[in-house]
């Protein structure tokens, strides 16, 4: 950013020079009471589609606000096309791996259940709060797209064929990332992780079966799922994602 | 490990065929109330420098414990040499640094105060329990050491010609992981990662005016200090430690 403001919003209305964007009453009372924002100080906002801008606060009530949009900060950019499949787990971590995900950059996040999930109900609205905040926060231009629920077998079914899937595997007979990833630079991808206690021995083999899935291994220690998740995600961003 | 137990606990004393190691009040505890261990049934125990061990549970009484060891399950195995100097942050932040460095295989930790570090006071014993209760969870054969808070300048005083210093650059400055760790494959080295909201200018420009400094850069969006650490570590591990 060539510009710092004191906070950065995501806005989902369309963001052009001159035009206006409207605070929802949590972003108002966040500026207004927490962040003491002025009339006339300047905010930093996004869509996801039309780059990054800067607007003046307009007008900022306890439950609205109006936002003028002055100049665009940056360009939207292609972001990579890297999805993540995880066994939801306990509250704390899995916010965690929502949290973390989107900072790395995901493009997709999709829970799926595994035949040792422990967790319980997904809250897809919980998730997709969690993405925005942490959106908001690493100045990413975009939202990873939060998908429903679904059983890890359906979330197989018809899956594509250009877009490899690299499983975390627990039993250590996984490839090296460093060998893996440098394959598919440049592609789409996605990344599965196990829940806590691995996947069942018959559900690895099924996913194994999958055409497109590539093994990998996190080397001897035993890593817990929210480490894997962040771990496999720098390891596939240094090599074949947008930090390279 | 070729044979699982219910718990796996790190001991502080000598590891050998037939010797006795003497549980920890705490541990004592865990196994009996927390576990329901009963006499006989097997435990998993390392020392960090005897390899790992199963014993069978001697005497478990309310405050004490015995274990006589049995066999040893694996090896000492020298580990990677991989230092973390971080500044401390906030208190469930800064528990994740330490359980997610020692999972990924972190030698030592050195937590370091920056000219911006906002965390107060190191508590060094809440740490080393951390690094415990992570070990014996991941597997590791050791413990890393941990050292006394020192100032960073302090830290980089005397510095070892030898182990590189690898510096999270949050200007963007910073080479690729996938470039700048290869070279120093199989080296000790260290990572440094700053506080929430950087370094001060006049302190980087101070730590890579070290010999062995090297900038490093995780892309382009804004990775929160303890992601940043699991990130960083990840890369290494991928391209320089025993994730290869």
């Amino acid at each position: 950013m060539t510009k710092k403001t004191r906070a950065r919003l995501y806005i989902d209305c369309p963001l052009a020079k001159g035009g206006q964007a409207s605070l929802s009453k949590d972003q108002a009372h966040y500026l207004r009471n927490v962040m003491r924002f002025e009339l006339d100080e300047l905010v930093t906002v996004f869509n996801g589609r039309d780059g990054e801008w800067l607007g003046r606060i307009a007008e900022l009530g306890k439950r609205a606000g109006l936002v003028i949009l002055q100049s665009q900060a940056r360009k939207q950019q292609q972001e990579p096309d890297i999805w993540l499949l995880f066994a939801p787990i306990k509250k704390a971590r899995n916010d965690f791996i929502v949290e973390k995900a989107t900072e790395l950059g995901v493009s997709s996040l999709w829970p799926v259940t595994t035949q040792r999930t422990q967790s319980g109900r997904i809250n897809k609205d919980r998730m997709i709060t969690q993405t925005v905040e942490a959106a908001e926060q690493c100045e990413r231009l975009t939202l990873p797209e939060v998908h429903d629920g679904a059983v890890l077998q359906k979330a197989l079914e018809d899956w594509p064929a250009d877009r490899p899937l690299f499983i975390l595997d627990e039993t250590g007979d996984g490839q090296e990332p460093a060998k893996a990833f440098p394959k598919y630079a440049g592609k789409p991808a996605a990344i599965l992780i196990g829940p806590e206690g691995g996947f069942d021995p018959n559900e690895l083999e099924m996913i194994k079966a999958q055409p497109t899935a590539i093994s990998i291994s996190l080397g001897r220690r035993i890593l817990r799922a929210e480490t894997a998740v962040v771990a496999a995600l720098s390891c596939w961003q240094s090599l074949c994602g947008d930090w390279r």
